[in-house]
């Protein structure tokens, strides 16, 4: 058994602070690192990689849309050129720091409305897909678990990692309860700590309504907004680690 | 004998049309590419960068100042580190479309304000250089013939090709007469065609006073904003290949 | 019989040209001026006001989403609190220069795809004119004619100019058929002049099926973007008035 | 004896957050809002503005450079034209939300490295004031205390508020000492606020050199960045108040 653990990085900008990323990098296999068109600046980009090396993170990029008032949260139309081109550029960007300290690329996890707009619209998806192949066709696509879109990666041979949300609660369908909904959010940090060891050790979840879904949890969704979002981050690595799950980066088992 | 012929391109940016890049690729041997932030966008990088490969054209970034309402032709005061890693961002940004196209990248030639404060600024011009070398050592610094940047390039071992303007008057210092002094831009194609020929030829220009300096000149830079700056590169391309000199990338002899 | 010609104006952006301003501003009598989010900047704002008070055209501003690179004509998902306060931004934007010139500000015309999802989305509608509101309840909100924000402006107490465009093909129940589809655009000048007259003198619109729509026709959208558009621009103008139709700008008459 | 208080407030952007603007409202006479270009968003300009209502105080404009990524603190150089149209916009689009809430604009202050540069540059000085002017020749232009650009102001018949800094070290001519030189900023709140107080009761400042140096004072600028700063704003605005110091919004005594 093994899982790795990602979370968004990364995400200040300018005179703007955001996220407790030292603290969480202590506990994350894998950081997502925006790469300044929803989040991030070239200092931010530099600083945020500089840390996953010391702290022996492995280092992906977090593209969004270009939509920094909205902090890429909100539903964007793309023409899939746009989509395949924008990931390109994101990629590439991000890339250049990975590069410059000596580290590997390793994944893309599209952030925020880009996200959840892949998993509705399999157009988008492709073009996205093709936009990291464009790039290099080793990278990891991290989308949602058993996802359309991460059967639609695997059909075009891009690397997969199935991701799972041990904070948020699902629909039968595997979809994601949105947020806004009664009960979306598992606040309860006990409660995300066992859903986040069972995902791994039981390879499901079970949904809104009862019933239970079967997933494939190749990374499960950490954050590092507040001090009490890392204390969980903190709790699911140790509760994995006693479980005798292997917590290591994505790159190492995909 | 040989010269390298280069032209900023890829400076549309959505729906606004700017240069004659299909034209003036046909004479030029390299190309400096906008990177998204005084010009450019990702579906203008692809298209330009393709448009790079069927021409066979040599491909490097022109990064500038994070100001696309201004061109990149304001003077910002930037720290080093931002400098370097704006470098660095731009470049990796860049380096995505060529990756995708399966060229490579040849050189870095800073755009607008940011090339003539680099003449001035050693700090800023170090940081520039650091950036560069940060992703790619082998990378070819551009900029002005016989400058101190060129010099530190060279001191830091990082490649440099020493540029000349051939539509420019320059001043005795080797540095050109800014624009908007009399007699800064030289409008007639015939003079602009023969300075071109002599920088190769005879190693050097003659000055706004009449003196004689000597400069390096591996590439000479051309305009395709508007079809008589394309009219002059066609020719300036035209007679140095008929005076025998080798129209190469500079990629080919630094 | 009266009616309004409008047109997109004050399009450019900082070195990008957009647009035949000037000879469209000689057939329009109200300037829909761009705000700086999807086109525009504040030199263009100033110059493109003044042109306007040359020509003694009205000025209304043209509102679009933050989306320089897409142009304002991608949909984005906004909250009704953002899109108030969008508009309301760019109003008092652009009321700068009206009131620097000396003139009054008439008119809000939402621009592209926000102009397209107004019609569709009936909370969006209702941020946009309580913006619109906000700032100044005698402003006129133009908006696709005889179409649901029309309906809801008039009960909200706003002043409403319903639009209709002479050179796009109308689906029976109002909407405009949607650009892409065979027949959407009219590009024979003869036949937009004709709709123009008729649109104004009969009151509606044949529509791509063949039945006739009754509309209410305040103003009507002519284009400046190539000499072929102000061509039309001009013979529309003639055509109305040779039939007798008063072209006054819409805060005339509404 | 009066004078105002002011601070730099509504700096948040997005889902990034910065200053205690609840705070400090209260201990202040005029709010300097960012106006969208190096800080602030149409949201974030609305909430500030109905926060200032709400706590009675004076509204004021807080325009900057277009530089979000380094939040107006970077000198750019800028023609007089592009100065001129630069406030303008910015203060339309802020004064949009104070005539929403049925407030009157007060004040217009130039943010970071704009101000410094007015200071320093007489024909961007005269453009700001130009600008300012053009909107609405009684706003009041808030400046270094007996600079260069006040001066002007009084020239061109425009108000000005003289404004001075109790926790930064004067130089001999009335130029504030550059931060990063040693005893640039005052850190003690006691010393503050004695600065404070004998800024306006004996009308002037001791240089960093032990010279006395006449100021004109109408406005001190505090802060609302972190809890220590508001409790230094809380302690001058008492220690005035037991001088017998009138603390009011400058346009009353202006």
């Amino acid at each position: 058994m093994r899982v790795d653990l990602n979370a968004d990085l990364g995400e200040s900008f300018g005179r703007y602070r955001l996220g407790l990323d030292e603290e969480v990098m202590n506990y994350i296999t894998s950081a997502n690192v925006a790469a300044g068109w929803h989040a991030g600046d070239p200092l931010v980009m530099r600083r945020t990689v500089r840390l996953a090396k010391e702290k022996g993170v492995a280092v992906g990029v977090h593209p969004g849309y270009p939509d920094l008032m909205g902090f890429g949260r909100r539903y964007m139309r793309l023409t899939p050129e746009e989509a395949r081109n924008y990931i390109l550029y994101q990629v590439g960007a991000l890339y250049a720091f990975v590069r410059a300290e000596g580290l590997e690329l390793q994944h893309v996890k599209p952030h925020g409305a880009l996200y959840n707009a892949l998993v509705r619209e399999e157009e988008l998806a492709r073009a996205v897909i093709e936009g990291i192949a464009d790039f290099d066709r080793k990278l990891i696509f991290v989308t949602l678990a058993n996802s359309p879109p991460a059967e639609l990666a695997e059909e075009m041979g891009v690397r997969v990692a199935h991701e799972a949300f041990a904070d948020r609660a699902y629909n039968p369908d595997g979809t994601l309860v949105p947020r806004g909904k009664p009960g979306a959010v598992i606040e309860d940090p006990t409660e995300v700590v066992q859903r986040a060891v069972s995902m791994v050790k039981d390879g499901g979840v079970r949904a809104i309504n009862g019933e239970w879904i079967d997933l494939r949890v190749d990374t499960i969704c950490l954050h590092g907004d507040n001090p009490h979002a890392v204390e969980i981050a903190r709790a699911v690595r140790r509760a994995l680690e006693e479980e005798g799950v292997r917590v290591v980066p994505m790159g190492e088992f995909l």
